[in-house]
């Protein structure tokens, strides 16, 4: 499979992880969101939203938006199993995806960024304010179903990896990017490191990804 | 089953049609979202994130996050069907639903309008820029994939709905709300007007809600 990848795309992360949860090789795409290379005309054909991730199945497919991809693979390829198998627990993993990949990530993807500094006029510092501002929001009601609902255990849901897990890492990377104090979310900061002692979420953090800039290393 | 809801919610909209399509009866549970009452400290109980929609089932489970519930009561009660069979369909159908419930929705609920004018300063007018801006992009990523994809039909994904409709359908009435031109997202809103034909998704707009303001009638 091809995916069209970002290093600091938090979306593309997720779709990392479960590629490599899967034991699905894959090539990288590099598509540089700081350049605008998400609106060349040639993109634009494969993902007519201008965005990163799209994934392109060894049958020719292309198959767009992180959670819509992520569903796809635990469907097609059902080992792991990335979803619990009880309806409730599923709709509780996607709940937590929710808060993730649309009450959280959208309100700070670079288009945001460059809206509230560059349209609106807003400093460095108010924009930061703003990412901080959801971001604590977000992992503050994600903290608290982890830690009132009893159906956490050593993931997000039970003692296994979900959906949620792939969700949550990439948010909390870029929060402690972003130098958020995560004092607050003792159970989000728990199930990152968790993770990331699995080599199949290792891999796929930005760091690793072949077009991380060199003077970033 | 019983929804805490908003007339004027598109999470909680999105809902209604959903419980309306599979014939589930369920008592309207009024929050007032302007007023604040989604931060009540008894409806905080029942969802800390503190934003609608959360549904009560029969036997005291709460759901929350209107796409898992959607998938929840699409799995729980199968007829009519919400989802194609094919995965490859179920996923073009959740990148719709995606565009709509997590890069465009997110960006103009209530408390981000309210930070866009209070925190940050800016007039109605900056605001109602801000909503244009995204309403337009968001619905020209689904234009272009229902025109060029070849696989919507009477609905988004075919002939029958799906949970892209029903997430559709709430978006387009909210950008007429916001008074938006939609002269060039032709395949929206005529998904919108076949949808608006049938009694589910009719009787689930906002007017038609026990608590839609009597001054609006």
């Amino acid at each position: 499979m091809k995916l069209f990848s970002y290093w600091r795309s938090l979306a593309a992360f997720r779709v990392r992880i479960a590629l490599n949860l899967k034991g699905q090789p894959f090539e990288v795409v590099s598509t540089d969101l700081i350049k605008g290379e998400q609106f060349d005309p040639e993109y634009l054909k494969i993902n007519p939203q201008g965005v990163v991730p799209a994934l392109i199945t060894d049958d020719g497919n292309t198959l767009t938006q992180s959670m819509a991809i992520l569903e796809y693979l635990d469907e097609t390829y059902p080992e792991p199993a990335l979803m619990p198998a009880d309806a409730m627990a599923r709709a509780r993993v996607r709940s937590l995806c929710m808060i993730l990949v649309a009450d959280m990530h959208p309100l700070v993807v670079p288009r945001i960024r460059k809206y509230i500094t560059q349209d609106l006029g807003h400093s460095e510092e108010e924009l930061g304010a703003w990412i901080g501002n959801w971001t604590k929001l977000g992992l503050a009601a994600i903290e608290t179903q982890l830690a009132e609902g009893g159906h956490s255990g050593k993931y997000c849901e039970g003692d296994s990896p979900t959906l949620a897990d792939l969700c949550l890492v990439p948010q909390v990377g870029a929060a402690m990017l972003f130098k958020i104090p995560l004092d607050d979310y003792p159970n989000c900061v728990r199930i990152f490191k968790t993770c990331m002692e699995n080599p199949a979420f290792f891999d796929a953090r930005p760091q690793a990804q072949p077009d991380f800039p060199e003077d970033m290393k």
